[in-house]
């Protein structure tokens, strides 16, 4: 199958807006658009997932998930996206189409349109997307985070990063391997706790790493209380001994960490969310009153 | 080197607005914006060049310019771009250097800005952009050339072919590889050409498969006249027997194919475009009144 018809295949699955708005042109054409937000992600075969243990849905699932929660983590509603494919010769055409048809149903859930992208050979499987969302009031931003906030986060930590581990031992813990392959970006949570937050980022690296992230862009400092940091049933069962570690340097849990006004909590609560800690004019980040030290983060091999 | 390390040393070899509007939040804020043109292009080790052939420098300008070139495609003004790199272990941060001075440079020439992008690690270097352009004026498409339009070409043909084969025999023809690994995208004419042009695609794929692209989209044909095809003498001296062949199936020349009334030809000669041929009601592409079969163009391995 050569080229063209491939991207034909995959397109197909997508409701796309006639050409020269969708694909089939040299470029996409968009009308004017108010304030905005683009965001570059990429998964990659051996990097971030493996065939073994990722189904091609999943794979496309995730590829679109994790720039979807780059916009939430900005306030912004998703509306634009390319998709950008290096793909293996094995791979068929009926495992692209199921990239694409879940990529597609996670799309339409929140309303963002394929305008474009391209189709390469490559030894390992992968789908970077470039994505654009509109903004409608401020950009939350990681430096806007100030001293006396309180810090949220937006769902339980840990569980992709526990995924991962059950992965690699060959371990099936429902929860964990749907928090690891299918994570689902919070825009709803973001859309509704917007008006109330002063800093936000998506936890991708791993909550101190990204805390951490936060506290430099503000030149601040956090204090993390560890009985706050909310922990899944499954993920304490899997993991009793280090799950808040997990939880902490893990990565990929796509939930989103916030700050606030501490008067903005009972909104916050409200909405489900989970306040951990606080923010503080003295630099360093602190784990009941202990320096985090070392590594903080998550990065892929 | 850790991948935020990376990221930063990237960055700094361009003139990066400072986030959110440039790389370091989870997305890059723009303003409110006018119509705009969006296309992306990725450039793939093994695919589009070798290590052995290209310099980092090389892959770095090539990787900006098949997008730059579809926006002059369309007729648009280079605004921003995303970078997503995927990086094999022993590339160094200088060679990674190398290869974000080289986009710099081309994308200060044309007013293109970086604001984000994603860095990955990856069996093959890739360089995936994400380019966007104003569109001052209606876009240049695929689907309005009209029977009666003469066809132009902006440039030689098949240079850049020429080039990947003397790449391949490990000939040194300097014209020729300059074409290959360094193709100047023809903004500036699309820029003065487009108020006379009907239809425009830029020429990646061989001169016949795209004009056959632009055929299938305005549901016309077209007649060309093989003398009339623009061939470099470095490509006659090196092809001698088959300069005419890469020139019709080779890819990758990055020249613009426009179909304009014949009213304008001598607008579109004072900007140094070649005609060499007419758009046909009667569909099917012919060369010198005999139709053109088999593979019409250039598809990479």
């Amino acid at each position: 199958m050569n080229e063209f018809a491939l991207i034909d295949r995959f397109v197909k699955c997508f409701d796309v807006p006639p050409a020269p708005f969708g694909p089939g042109d040299d470029c996409a054409v968009l009308p004017r658009q108010g304030p905005s937000c683009i965001t570059t992600d990429a998964v990659v075969e051996g990097v971030h997932f493996t065939r073994a243990t990722f189904s091609f849905a999943d794979v496309g699932h995730k590829a679109l998930a994790v720039n979807l929660s780059d916009l939430a983590a900005m306030g912004a509603r998703p509306t634009w996206f390319t998709v950008a494919l290096g793909i293996p010769p094995e791979v068929t055409v009926h495992e692209l189409e199921r990239v694409a048809k879940s990529m597609s149903a996670l799309a339409r859930v929140h309303g963002a349109t394929l305008i474009g992208g391209n189709v390469t050979w490559a030894q390992q499987l992968s789908i970077t997307v470039t994505m654009s969302g509109a903004l409608e009031g401020k950009p939350l931003l990681r430096s806007s985070a100030k001293p006396g906030d309180a810090i949220f986060v937006s769902g339980p930590v840990g569980d992709a990063a526990g995924g991962l581990r059950a992965l690699e031992e060959g371990t099936r813990v429902p929860a964990l391997l749907k928090a690891q392959r299918r994570p689902s970006p919070h825009l709803a949570f973001a859309a509704l706790a917007r008006r109330f937050v002063h800093a936000a980022i998506d936890v991708s690296d791993g909550l101190a790493q990204d805390l951490a992230h936060v506290c430099e862009a503000s030149q601040v400092g956090a204090a993390l209380d560890s009985a706050s940091i909310p922990l899944s049933d499954a993920l304490l069962e899997f993991a009793p001994d280090d799950a808040l570690e997990l939880a902490l340097r893990g990565g990929e849990d796509y939930v989103l960490l916030v700050t606030a006004p501490p008067r903005h909590r009972a909104a916050l609560l409200a909405l489900g969310a989970f306040e951990i800690g606080t923010i503080t004019g003295a630099r360093g980040l602190t784990l009941d009153g202990q320096l985090l030290t070392g590594r903080l983060g998550f990065q892929h091999r």
